[in-house]
Parts: structure tokens; sequence; C-alpha cells
């Protein structure tokens, strides 16, 4: 089994060395990661410059592949360049902070499995509900064991999205299945003045659960203190809105004889 | 009216401003937009970095603000910051080269749309099938149409998704509502040596739609000369997996009493 890594704090982050030495016990591991961390940068790809690749390496021995580029860069160049064969899975992470509601589609870790999901690989994007400096061991043997689960059970058009408490392993309340919720980044922006007299503006604001938030959502279940996990796919289509628009533009547009 | 216009071919595209010349008939429209080129930066936004916002001029005038950053950010920072009041609509385009199937998650065109949504505003990308020096009239002309469309039958939570065939405007067969089809990049990698002996690639491939396209998915519909609109949401959830996984991750990792 090999099994590719990446994430989007960059190659050298904690989360993705603690993602290694579990799932490197059952399979052989080859991280790509970006060489700078990468966060909230989506499913961004790059295509106006090149990509450089680096052997980036940690006490004296090979880490693995440093790019320049994003998450999901790194899984398009890992599978189709680097690997050296077939991969039986992508996993994504472990991420500082939580990857839940409608924040996914910022989430550079998740990209990178949705990446993977479309090339048809199983994936897994794996979160740590926390900015501090956190204990990842739980969640990367968490992953160990969902990763054991994709391999006997593969789902290769599906990510799955997966998100962690940070609190002590005997205190993780369960796992469960949750759709993906309406938690959003509430922003504001800070506006200051440069040394020039120029406006310039940082992006604030909190993520906050919506007022209605269901029960079932995967910010809900996360803040109860269970693992959730979302399968997530890379179509948009409002497909309950399809029927509706067809007979509303028919009627509007009508087709040429 | 307010209408806010954005791109992800960058401020002074002739593809923008063939869009403001139509919108601008009917509506007050505010164009905040990239300063520089931001193609297949999908959702991507700026949170490590401040926005440089700049008043951009043409022959004079006020054309819009310059953003530093993404699309996203320029809805962001459009609607919360610049626009001085309540935006009715927001559109994104007109992008040069169409934007069919999977590859909607690398667009930023369409991303720009999608975070209109998830800010409850309605939206619309609209995207010619050319990447050459394509007349921009006829999709301009009926951005407008749409625009008008939208106003009176808003879809608050929902982006559409416009693609527009490269032909003169009598040849368009004429608009359909479509699914998110299955066309996508695909990428090999162009390696090459830099002058000091290091490895780097260009992104290269060509989109293709899949080998069982469907016929009514917008890819398809967009080569029969159709112009298509496809609602899009930005809830990724499988749902049709969700009470599957429930059960299996139930039976795997028994919840603890």
């Amino acid at each position: 089994m090999r099994i590719l890594l990446t994430n989007d704090d960059g190659i050298y982050a904690r989360g993705l060395a603690a993602l290694y030495r579990e799932l490197a016990k059952d399979a052989e591991c080859l991280i790509v990661a970006p060489e700078i961390e990468q966060s909230a940068v989506g499913h961004a790809i790059t295509i106006a410059r090149p990509l450089m690749v680096r052997k980036a390496r940690k006490n004296g021995h090979f880490l693995g592949y440093a790019v320049s580029g994003t998450p999901a860069d790194c899984v398009k160049i890992g599978i189709c360049e680097l690997a050296g064969g077939a991969v039986d899975l992508v996993v994504s992470g472990i991420n500082r902070g939580a990857n839940v509601g409608i924040n996914v589609l910022y989430s550079g870790t998740v990209s990178a499995a949705t990446e993977a999901a479309i090339q048809g690989i199983p994936s897994m994007a794996i979160s740590l509900d926390s900015h501090q400096e956190a204990d990842f061991t739980p969640a990367a043997r968490f992953a160990r064991k969902m990763a054991a689960f994709i391999l006997e059970n593969p789902l290769p058009h599906v990510a799955l999205n997966v998100n962690v408490p940070a609190v002590p392993e005997n205190e993780i309340r369960g796992v469960v299945a949750a759709k993906q919720g309406r938690a959003r980044l509430m922003e504001s922006f800070d506006r200051r003045v440069d040394p020039r007299e120029n406006a310039y503006y940082w992006l604030t604001g909190e993520t906050r659960l919506s007022d209605n938030e269901d029960e079932d959502s995967d910010g809900s279940a996360l803040r109860r203190g269970m693992i959730t996990v979302t399968p997530i796919y890379y179509d948009l289509t409002r497909h309950d809105l399809l029927e509706g628009l067809k007979t509303w533009i028919r009627d509007r547009f009508p087709e040429r004889s």
C-alpha cells in the first residue's frame, strides 16, 4: 500500500509529522507538501508559474518533496510525477484548526483530498480543532484507523473530511458521519493606513456556527466532542433547482427553431 | 439596483470592460477586481497578508477598486467595505475560457460568485468559451438579460454559472439550464532543468469532456452551441452516501457509553 501525504501548513508542520509517524506503521508513505504555508488557498492550482520541487531533509534523512505550490498542486504532481507508481490513498493534514461548514471551501487541506477524489483516488483530509500547540497524537492515531478503513472500503471519487476535537483521547465521545454544516467566517476588515498614506485591510472576524445549525452537522457534532467524518464531492450543482430552472429559462429564452 | 462586478483576469481585462458597458445601462455598477490576473486560484482568500486597495483609473476616469488579492477577496471586501451600501447582485467575468465540469473548482471567476452566494447575495459567473481575442459583446448582452432575470427572481444562496459559446450572436442555438459535468483537466507535467541543475515542472495538459459525459451537462450543451446556466452551491456533502457512512462508522467505531 502506498499513501501520499500532504497538507496546507507546509512540509515541516508538526501535524504532518504526527500523521507520517502513525501511517508509516502500515504503509509506504511519501510526503509531497507545500514548501511554505498555504492556508486558505482553497482549490487553487499553479498555472502561470512552474512548480519548483525540492527534496526536503530533516535530521539528515529524506523527509519528502517540498513543492512551491498549493496543496492541490502537491496532489497533482505527487500522483503524476513523484510517487513512482500507483497511489492507493491520499491523506491531507493534520491541519491546525477545524475545517467544518462553509469554511471547507477555503481549505487547502480539504481541497487536496478533493483533488485526489477528482483523480479517482480514495482520500481523507484530517483537521484538529485547535489553533494552539495542541497534541496531534490522538488525531494521528485516528487517521491510522480511518486509513485502514478506507483501504478496505475504498470510495474512489469521494473525499472524507475528518475533524477531531482537541481533547485527550479518552475524552473523545465517539465518531459520527456528519453533513457539512453552515459554520462560516463572519468577516470584517481592519482598515489601516500605511506610512505612505495608502489604505490597506486585514481580513479578520471569527468562524461561527449558523444560528439554525442542524444538530447533525459537522460543526455541531465536533462541538459536542465527536470526531466527524463528512463525505465530500466535487459536484457543486444544486440538482434540486435544476428542473425549475430549466422551465424558467425555456420560458424566458425560447430555443431557436 | 447596485451590482458589484469582479473577475479573475484582472481589473483591466477586456471581458470585464464589456460586462460593465452592458450592465451599467440598467444599474449602478461598481468594479472591485484583482490588481493582477488570478486564474485558477479557486476559492482562495488572503489571510496571511493585508489587502492593498487602489482606485484604478482608465482614460482619466475612475474605473474601480483594484485589490491585491483573489476574486473571493474582492467580493468580501467589496460587500463589507467598498460598496457603501447593499449590493443586489454580484457578477463575475466575463472570463476568457469556459468554466464547465470539474474545472469549476479551480475557477476564480466562479468562486467569486460562490462567495456572493455564501453571503446571501444573488450572483452570476459568466465565461466565454475562447482563449483567443474573441468578441465579448454577445456574452455581455446576455449577461444583461440574465442580470435582469436574476434581479426579478433572486436566488439568494445560489450562484448561476453561465457559459457562452464563442460564436456570432445569431449562431448561438439557445439557452439551457445544465448540470455541472465531468470535464476536467487531464494534466501532465513538463519537466525542465534550470541553469543551476534544479528540476522544475510546468503544469500542462488539456481539458476533456468525460468519455461518458451526459448529454445534459454544461460541457456537452456548450459544445452544441448553447449558452449554459448551472445553479451552483457551496455544500460539498455527498448526501446520498451519508446514511450508509453513518451505519458503517457506527459499526466500526461504537460510541462510548
